[in-house]
């Protein structure tokens, strides 16, 4: 067969796998913004169908015949580019999946959703010691699946490249070092400021339909296009792209905290960006996704940060906010309100961290993952470690496990190497913001103005509309001119916690 | 291989592709409820492989493989009935997808979707000319493939068997014979009453939420399960059941005509107990479905005529009603109302009609589709052929063929066959009722008192739980211990009217 007809074939046997997974998309959504209870059971037998038909294309006998036709080098110059990163891609997840005998991962299947209800009953009854053996058992069966996969370097490298290709250990300890000690410190001046920003005003009653309605002006501003996305509300929150044509916000309502949605709105409304603008000509394929979870992230973390906690955008939006709330913000100029918003402390819970204490609260799980995939660390240990980090890098201690280290979902589903996309987006973000100001220097205006165009544009250009074509080094690279570099978010959590904080 | 390993691998394969259907289900939910435009060409990528996939089990060498073993009498009996019957729908779908030429069906697929929009087109300009080559290429196939099909008696009934199985032209030609009779009499009977209902306060301003909150508390009063339901605003309304434990309800809103939600929620919620109260057992089985067009046709038209417009429902529900409008009812009796409710006039649109002349708008296009099949009537006559028809039985003549001819969508997507489901659910309803009242005699004071469940009992016991373990005309036998039978309709109509016209 010509190699053009076996290209022809393999995309539309790839066409036909983003089929399924756009009906998973579309079933998740739903399971997650109204499904009826009642019909749940039944509905795990259709997601369960479908994940199983997508697994069995994936790892096809039909599969290896298209992979090992189309990843010789020879032809390699014959098909589109398009092609060929579909083929590594399709390549990887063949490897993944086909490494690991049959039996032992169903077994981890099984394992990894009993550790699931465990770990909902040992957070809620505080114990520890009911989840350990489970976790235990996580830890062991994924070194083994690293050995099955291989690794280069670290072992822990291989876990990370699931959700960040390209990234290691090595660079890790370097960023989160350097991060680490310069937050640290910083983190220590501001609890001992004389500023202290006064955030009543947050917690004042703010009808939901109120919230609802600034946040869907917010996602305008922010040229989220409705005609291929909507808003629903939710239990936790997301955004889902089924394709560039439809990508969901979902959010939730805190009638006694508007930030939770509006913040929450403006953060899931980053993603959406991102997966909207991903270019058509990838639909179809799996390269018609954000590349990795950290530059995901980064456009979240973006929109969120450095656009939702800025002066500037409150400049323009506070009377508006003003107009939908029940007269909480009438007294409260929108130099304190944006104080108030950006109120650091350290805490215990992560997902209530500010912008400021959140990086380490990603750190100390990444040291941890790092020591329990090494052998530095046990896993019977961990309340200890915990505890010891939150001590030394935060200086609070949680005086139970539930608030500690069983506080997070991630370990019981066995995600390991997931943790530090989020502080690796908020990296890229800050490194991406350096690189827009050379293009964008009136940065600050353009939000002030509400015009958020140039912005989404500049995204676009840099990191939106290449989906998984460029790995996430390749799109920092090719936006900043360099590589992984924690200097420009220190420098902004310096500059804006000295002017919050009026350190100087 | 043992028979019952056989029995159990075609379960299983059959639940495969109900499963599918879920997802397609939720998609077609979806794109009517909300998805956005611009995902829309993406997703009918989505339905197409999905679709396909459904098609492709249906009609595989491994299904024929399963109907040939499971379809031999002599293992029928070592079956559960289960079994036997989705063998039996699961031949029917074979035949009828096998027997049609590939080539010729790939046509008719393409047909269908130019007739849709020219149609529609045809429809906007009043052109009947510009459809009329589409609609004779629809019945000239359809006839082809009723030759392919095969057929008993009459043409026509192969067609008719697709929706309402057991139903024949014999059997239409009877009962429509006899409801014509009894029905044009009385419309004009009424035409010449002195009694005219005062319709003013239906048109009055309603606010859309309040029109919801009403027809929640009626869905609410039905023994509709929300935990197994939801209901959202759509264009076209309808209720699908994705599985017993997820029917979704959906209607639409008119501010000036309250009843466009409020009896269009009735009557889909109709649909909607019919399908949230199918047996589990036929979970996973295609005979987890309404078990005819007509049948279901006769749960919505039962809630929504012999329920939602009664004196007795209204009676209890007047004062909700009162406390929900703006005013426009504080004046209006409610023997007043539910006149007004019941206004019979003849009219041109089928979809506009109210209970008395509807039957006329179907037993209408029955006769001109059995003319077209059994070549008594050609397609270049129609606009003729249905201006005399509409000038016989309803005396009223419409001045283009928009609003004749060409109002419905069926024709246009091949559907022929279809139409006498709503007259026969309409005739099932009434002879339900009938029997109902044997068991329930006290079904009046039931609505007065807001007490339905025995009436969605009644249902369930008799038709709801069977799906399509029996046929429409089993399920009738049984629950009324006779055949079909026009006389009730015709009774309750006559009662109904004389009462509202006071013809007496």
């Amino acid at each position: 067969m010509a190699i053009q007809q076996t290209e022809q074939k393999f995309l539309d046997y790839v066409k036909k796998m983003e089929a399924y997974n756009e009906a998973l998309s579309l079933i998740f959504w739903d399971l997650r913004t109204g499904a009826p209870k009642q019909g749940v059971e039944q509905r795990s037998e259709t997601i369960g169908v479908l994940s199983s038909e997508v697994f069995h294309l994936s790892t096809s006998d039909e599969m290896a015949g298209f992979l090992q036709a189309l990843s010789q080098d020879e032809v390699k110059n014959e098909l589109s580019e398009r092609t060929v990163k579909t083929v590594e891609l399709c390549q990887k997840e063949y490897d993944r999946n086909k490494k690991i005998p049959a039996e032992e991962y169903k077994e981890y299947v099984i394992l990894q959703s009993q550790a699931e209800s465990t770990w909902e009953e040992a957070k809620e009854k505080d114990d520890f010691d009911m989840f350990r053996p489970y976790l235990e058992k996580l830890v062991s069966m994924n070194k083994r699946f690293v050995e099955y996969w291989g690794y280069e370097g670290n072992k822990y490298n291989t876990l990370l490249d699931m959700y960040e290709p390209g990234i290691t250990v090595e660079t890790l300890d370097e960023v989160f070092g350097n991060l680490r000690e310069k937050i640290v410190p910083l983190v220590k001046q501001i609890a001992e400021a004389k500023v202290k920003p006064q955030t009543d005003c947050l917690y004042e009653h703010f009808p939901k339909e109120a919230q609802r309605d600034f946040s869907l002006e917010i996602l305008e501003q922010m040229g989220y296009n409705f005609k291929a996305g909507r808003l629903d509300e939710t239990v936790h929150p997301f955004a889902i792209g089924l394709s560039p044509g439809d990508v969901r916000v979902t959010t939730k309502y805190d009638e006694n905290d508007f930030r939770t949605a509006v913040f929450g709105t403006i953060h899931e409304g980053g993603h959406a960006l991102y997966e909207q603008n991903i270019s058509k000509d990838l639909i179809g394929t799996p390269l018609c996704d954000g590349t990795s979870m950290g530059i995901h992230e980064s456009q979240s973390l973006f929109y969120e940060n450095f656009v939702g906690r800025n002066l500037s955008f409150w400049k323009k939006n506070y009377d508006l906010l003003k107009q939908y709330s029940s007269g909480q913000f009438d007294d409260v100029a929108v130099e304190d309100f944006y104080t108030a918003i950006n109120e650091a402390k350290p805490s215990l819970i992560r997902i209530e961290a500010d912008e400021l204490t959140y990086p380490l609260h990603i750190i100390i799980r990444y040291e941890i993952e790092k020591g329990l995939f090494n052998d530095e660390i046990e896993v019977k240990d961990l309340p200890e470690v915990w505890n010891a980090k939150y001590k030394e890098y935060l200086g609070v201690v949680p005086d139970n496990n539930a608030k500690g280290v069983l506080q997070d979902v991630h370990w019981s589903g066995g995600s390991f190497g997931y943790f530090p996309s989020y502080a690796l987006g908020y990296m890229y973000a800050a490194q991406l913001k350096n690189a827009m100001l050379k293009d964008l220097p009136h940065f600050d205006q353009l939000l002030e103005e509400g015009n958020l165009t140039p912005i989404k544009e500049w995204f676009t250009e840099h990191v939106h509309q290449f989906g998984k074509m460029k790995k996430p080094l390749e799109i920092l690279q090719d936006a900043t001119g360099e590589g992984l570099n924690a200097q420009h978010l220190v420098e902004y959590l310096y500059e804006k916690y000295n002017k919050v904080y009026q350190l100087n």
